[in-house]
């Protein structure tokens, strides 16, 4: 085993400045999947992958069309009789870069300075797709295989960033195609650079919008202003009320599903080493930490929900002033999921709550705004993740920490649909930038992942049986 | 007199067909201050005016430089030796037209549609100018005169809308040569169509911009979502605070110097035929009324101070979703002043407000955006006054009653500088859509305007003693 990591580890060394130049290509390629002006970018961003593949000797390569964007499925089948099946997911398509003058290298011109790689999508989510390609190469040279010693497939949607639209309906309408045994997805972060780590929850999401509706057209702030409602001041009310004093989410019902931590999952959280004021300093870049009482700063990132607004407009926003009472004003929120919650009862709880909003003269609306998500985890003593542990602890070297991740992704429509269980094969760093401006991914980790997905697939085979039994 | 007016009246049944020919012409310019796009613009709705005086016989015209945007002065000395000096303030400037997208008629191709002339300007404030043009001639052709029986004199700004950045200035600058015992100020409402009035007072005004700041660059909301504060939620509790439960502006201070509304004048107030289901459903098109508890609505807006937001954005406001916590938030601001309040003291109370307001982990800033009016009254038992309600019941054949107007305007800088009462000549209607999309004037009400000024200069000449002994 040795050997074969030293094998392994010298074919990357051998080959990451090649590999890199076709990561760059993908990256060049716009797929703002949310924006509908990027469509044939995010087209050519699929393409490109699928080439990926069928030039690495995946037998089998698809574009799978969808009502919305393409995603691209490949299959190498094991030449191991035994071999269990692993499904690969992750995603092609990017983030829109809006405001762009924030940016200090153009978003799609992916630049190396020193060891970081700077561009929209380094690291979320093509940096970590593209290590599997080196891992895998690295994997069979290593082994001298002609196929991996895992059933491989890949699935990489189009439509992640946009809320996975129609994830649900690919599954189902390809689900003998994509059966697996263990679900691998690469979209994460680790705790940190000298710190890595295996996740092992995600939390799940629902997005909504709502609007406030006041006079039926925008009215002079002189000739009404102090005689009539503002839907700015009623929609900022409602955003507040949100939260009560203990910062808490104030919809009612929203904590009825949420499983309250144990003392255990307290105490284990705790040990890793998270240092608030630096992380306050260097990586949230903020004052002052915010959040549910009683709850520590990991805790609240990882294990409990939560309500955001992400975006807020209304009235005039121009230059200069224009004195008016506007007619509407509207927001964009988003709520995190963790254990139990189901997306389909939040939002029931979210337009209830809306529904019974009560500002005199304003009129609440609430809308859906894309795919919703559900919390999802799987146990650490689970085989596939004590495999996953151990290829991550040969690549960095050093014990591996459990984490929970904030973010929200399609796995538990992974879990759902393929019945099996999914683990989190991720170097992304909370600093990368996801979403923002600046998008980043360190290379020597992206480097790191090749060589524990080359691992992995190993591990996988070796616990075959018991992951059968446990799945 | 009976006679003179009717030689008014008969003239402007004549002539107004070619007369409003001209004022469409002028409201087809583009004169939108507030956007530097549109400078030369503003520019050649300032030549037009001096144009249109210049055909008419002033024998002075001159286009006034600013720092900004040009204003017109025109001025046409009485040959009566005992005349007073009237100077008719107004602006040629207009307010931008966002969102285009609602206006039913094109904001600058003035369209007449039975009785109503739509277009941006065509009653704020530019028909109500273009009536003075059309009423000096009856005035001039009733009584066969060769000058006005006043001293006339015009200032026709060009930066109302964006706060009239300059006017102080201009002002003081040309303070001899805008020497007078009486303003004329025509940029005003009138109760309804059915009960023209005076009005008596104008609110004053402060514009600020609040932004308030979080983490240095947007964040994940699912890596950091639920840890650290958003400034989206700091600022909409920001602007929920400045009103409390009683719909008072919650600022502390800002009622000092709000002088109280005596018995008379409330009672006196009360004797508008204020219709308030009416109003609301028709011309705030609004579900329910709002404000300071205690007041009327006619209260509310005409003799008590308000907070309002004009306008709010931050975070992701495009197509779809982006789940970020923002690093900004911003919001515009006016608060309408009456009776003794000072607008430099508002602005220190509202300074100190933003500066000692806590919400942890996010910084507000204020600044303060545009020009402030001071509030301003002058008594309707004023011999000016007197006349003016003289002129206005000649026009339109009925009993005037009293207002106060809701908006703001430069008059106070007038009266400061000038030191000379200010009258409202106008005839906008409350549901013109000042400032909103779709603005409009009643063309019958711009010719009872014309009338009425046609009268006032008579009017106030048979006063001139009595005023200048009250001025």
């Amino acid at each position: 085993m040795e050997q074969q990591n030293d094998e392994v580890n010298a074919y990357i060394a051998e080959n990451h400045a090649r590999w890199m130049e076709g990561l760059r290509e993908w990256l060049r390629i716009p797929s703002i999947s949310a924006d509908s002006a990027y469509q044939s970018d995010v087209r050519a961003s699929a393409a490109w992958f699928a080439d990926a593949c069928s030039t690495l000797g995946f037998p089998t390569v698809e574009i799978l069309e969808t009502p919305g964007h393409p995603a691209v499925f490949a299959h190498w089948p094991s030449e191991d009789p035994n071999a269990i099946t692993v499904l690969l997911y992750g995603h092609h398509d990017v983030q829109p870069v809006v405001p762009e003058g924030l940016w200090t290298h153009p978003p799609f011109e992916p630049t190396i300075v020193g060891d970081v790689l700077h561009g929209r999508g380094a690291i979320d989510d093509k940096g970590q797709i593209a290590f599997h390609l080196l891992g895998l190469a690295a994997h069979l040279h290593a082994e001298q295989r002609q196929s991996p010693a895992v059933n491989l497939k890949f699935l990489i949607e189009g439509e992640e960033e946009m809320g996975s639209t129609h994830l649900r309906q690919l599954l189902e309408e390809h689900q003998e195609m994509l059966s697996c045994d263990v679900i691998v997805v690469s979209d994460t972060t680790m705790f940190a650079a000298d710190t890595p780590s295996v996740c092992l929850s995600m939390r799940g999401m629902v997005a909504a919008q709502v609007s406030a509706f006041g006079p039926k057209e925008d009215l002079h702030s002189g000739v009404f202003g102090g005689a009539v409602p503002n839907p700015i001041h009623g929609l900022s009310r409602f955003i507040d009320s949100l939260h009560d004093e203990n910062g808490r989410v104030a919809i009612p019902g929203f904590y009825d599903d949420v499983v309250e931590l144990s003392d255990a999952q307290r105490a284990k959280t705790a040990k890793l080493p998270f240092k608030e004021a630096e992380w306050l300093r260097d990586t949230a870049q903020v004052g002052a930490t915010f959040g549910e009482e009683g709850y520590s700063t990991v805790e609240r990132i990882g294990l409990r929900p939560t309500a955001e607004c992400n975006g807020i407009w209304g009235g005039y926003t121009g230059e200069g002033d224009k004195t008016i009472i506007p007619s509407e004003a509207h927001a964009k929120l988003s709520f995190r999921l963790v254990a139990d919650m189901s997306p389909v009862k939040v939002k029931e709880l979210i337009a209830a709550y809306v529904k019974d909003y009560v500002y005199s003269g304003i009129r609440f609306e609430v809308s859906f705004t894309s795919g919703a998500f559900r919390p999802c985890m799987t146990p650490g003593d689970h085989p596939a993740n004590r495999a996953l542990v151990q290829a991550m602890e040969s690549a960095f070297g050093q014990e591996i920490l459990f984490t929970y991740e904030g973010g929200a992704g399609p796995q538990a429509d992974l879990v759902d649909v393929l019945d099996a269980p999914v683990i989190f094969l991720g170097v992304g760093l909370p600093d990368d930038r996801f979403h923002a401006p600046n998008e980043r991914a360190r290379v020597p980790l992206l480097l790191k992942g090749a060589q524990a997905t080359a691992y992995l697939w190993r591990g996988l085979a070796e616990n075959a049986d018991e992951i059968r039994r446990a799945s």
